[in-house]
């Protein structure tokens, strides 16, 4: 384990977790090139290098990487067998081509759940519409298109036969529906020594039309057993991958106890954001740790923390403004952070503020507070 | 007081405070522009837009404001004029030029202090050697250039008549030799409406032979008595010139305990690198509030705090290369900050470390360690 600080590192995609993970490179001087197909990219101003080019075709991602001396990735839709060549050619690829490959397609990633037994709801894989039709004895269940979902789009409910037609005519899954108490997260990290180490568990809330993370807390109000549980199974999940780098763990708390993993995703995500202001390493440390090869950092929280996605405003498509940014900066440890899009519309993730507070009621104040007062809208 | 997130902000200077403002600009998603005539300075590859120039010329500087909302420096050596003409324009230049040429010489600062009723040394103003000469009887003391010290040049101990020689034959001042007992630095932020807070009272440890900060502690071992009068000093120092922006107030605790003020700086400080951990609210982060006139950060510390400055090792030359840094990062709550300068030199400062911990014996603990294990040396 030795660092080299010339050594050349590149993201592939380059949006608001691409920015925070180069906010925190700075700190170690880290070369960052990024490749994104969006000029105007949240990265766009701060990689030491930017490359406009598609993170999905084999040639540009294959002539990104060629120079370079570590590859990581901020999204899962990218070019795997350019990524699986560069790594057959000696370069760092973490996390590593063919653990990306079975994860950004929620069949295989379900299926290794299963294979290495990660405690997972049922689930049967299906081809399109006419394969759910042929299961509906398994409704209720959750419809999840294999590739291509994203931030709460590819997944669909079907309580009953009537709702089969609002499912995908695509390779997908289908998921015998939880009726689940809590939903947690657990962001684990494991660096290519084999040092592993979890942040606290995180409880999210989803909003009910975008579904998406609208706010999380964390710790999770759970008890003791319950948090070890979910501590566990992330371990077992990111050592079943033998990933290098952060493994998020979503997973559903049962109302019987139960814990199944839901989904993951190898990368930073948006149940850690607040451990930028919650823990003294966050999750973008940790990740440069994790594939340098460094050692892993202390991540123990130092506070409650709440964390709210700032959405943009219903009805609002165009250039985006800021709107009550002074009220919250009223607000004693609430600390805003934006992603520097352009551009904003209906419920994209504009940015996030994370809150911390000694106890759970104000907490929630807070978050009903920045609900209330901050707002992404469009120009007038 | 409201908030416009397409204002264009300028910084003079593109060095490690400028990389560091910038830093946590981004999570605003502030638009920076950066003048320096350096190409491979530390903000080069992350400001928004970066223009290569000198800042100590008129029309550099007004060519680079005239087209900006906002304007701020990082280093004191800008040009004045420059700055007072964008702002007879309209222009909000935080700090305000006038206070930012008082400082910059160190004869019309000390003038300042007197003339206002800050605590400071006895002086004499002296145009060159003859007149330290003239002064003998009011030696010990200590000469300091007027204009162009930094980081540790342009201050000279004379003790005796023998050390006269030592001194700037050009104008500055003689000030009386203070027998103190510790150096203290207080940072404190105040905005357009007159908002005023303080960060905690830090300790400075000075290095024997570069005359630069070596580390700090915070808070400084001191009495709450003390801690008090060090804390209105600075605010009746920044309410004197009605600064808006940061003003670090380093500060002399004689044996007797009396406290002086040795020197003020209009911007982010060595002395409040620390804060980056040790608060929620960095220096950093205060400074964009107080010159974007939005509600002052709590400046409460989370933890006791150690910072050292890495310097470049004697004896070393060329370009940088970090050894040790896996030693540090295998430290719980040792974080290493380095501030990409391509080249070191003995004594250059090259990054810092920040360091928590509660209490003081483990702090100097994890001080030495780094001190012994880290190291800037350049490539062989």
């Amino acid at each position: 384990m030795s660092f080299d600080n010339s050594q050349k590192i590149g993201i592939l995609g380059g949006g608001q977790l691409g920015k925070m993970l180069i906010q925190t490179a700075l700190d170690l001087d880290l070369d960052i090139s990024v490749l994104d197909n969006d000029p105007d990219c949240p990265c766009k101003s701060i990689a030491t290098n930017f490359v406009k080019g598609d993170i999905s075709d084999f040639q540009t991602v294959y002539d990104f990487g060629k120079d370079l001396d570590v590859l990581t990735i901020e999204i899962e839709n990218v070019n795997i067998e350019s990524l699986k060549k560069l790594e057959s050619e000696g370069k760092k690829v973490f996390p590593q081509p063919h653990i990306v490959e079975n994860i950004k397609n929620k069949c295989t990633q379900k299926q290794f759940f299963k294979d290495h037994d990660i405690p997972t709801s049922e689930f049967i894989l299906v081809s399109g519409l006419k394969e759910i039709a042929d299961n509906k004895e398994f409704l209720p269940a959750v419809n999840k298109i294999g590739v291509g979902g994203y931030d709460g789009r590819g997944v669909q409910t079907i309580r009953t036969e009537a709702d089969i037609e609002k499912g995908f005519d695509a390779p997908g899954i289908l998921e015998k529906f939880v009726d689940f108490d809590k939903e947690l997260a657990v962001i684990v990290a494991r660096n290519s020594d084999g040092e592993i180490k979890t942040f606290p568990v995180v409880e999210m809330v989803f909003h009910p039309v975008a579904n998406l993370v609208e706010y999380l807390f964390s710790p999770a109000a759970i008890s003791n057993h319950i948090a070890e549980k979910a501590n566990k199974i992330a371990i077992q999940t990111i050592e079943a991958y033998s990933l290098v780098g952060l493994l998020a763990v979503e997973m559903f708390v049962t109302k019987s106890g139960e814990i199944l993993v839901n989904e993951v995703a190898p990368r930073p995500h948006n149940s850690g954001h607040h451990t930028q202001k919650a823990n003294l390493v966050s999750q973008y440390d940790q990740h440069w740790r994790a594939i340098l090869n460094l050692p892993l950092g202390d991540t123990k929280d130092i506070s409650m923390a709440a964390m709210v996605n700032i959405l943009g405003e219903e009805n609002h498509e165009g250039i985006a403004q800021v709107e009550g940014l002074e009220k919250i900066l009223g607000q004693d440890n609430v600390f805003p952070f934006f992603y520097g899009k352009k551009k904003t519309k209906p419920f994209r993730k504009m940015g996030h503020v994370s809150i911390l507070a000694d106890d759970f009621d104000k907490l929630k104040e807070k978050v009903n507070f920045v609900q209330e007062n901050l707002k992404v809208v469009s120009k007038k």
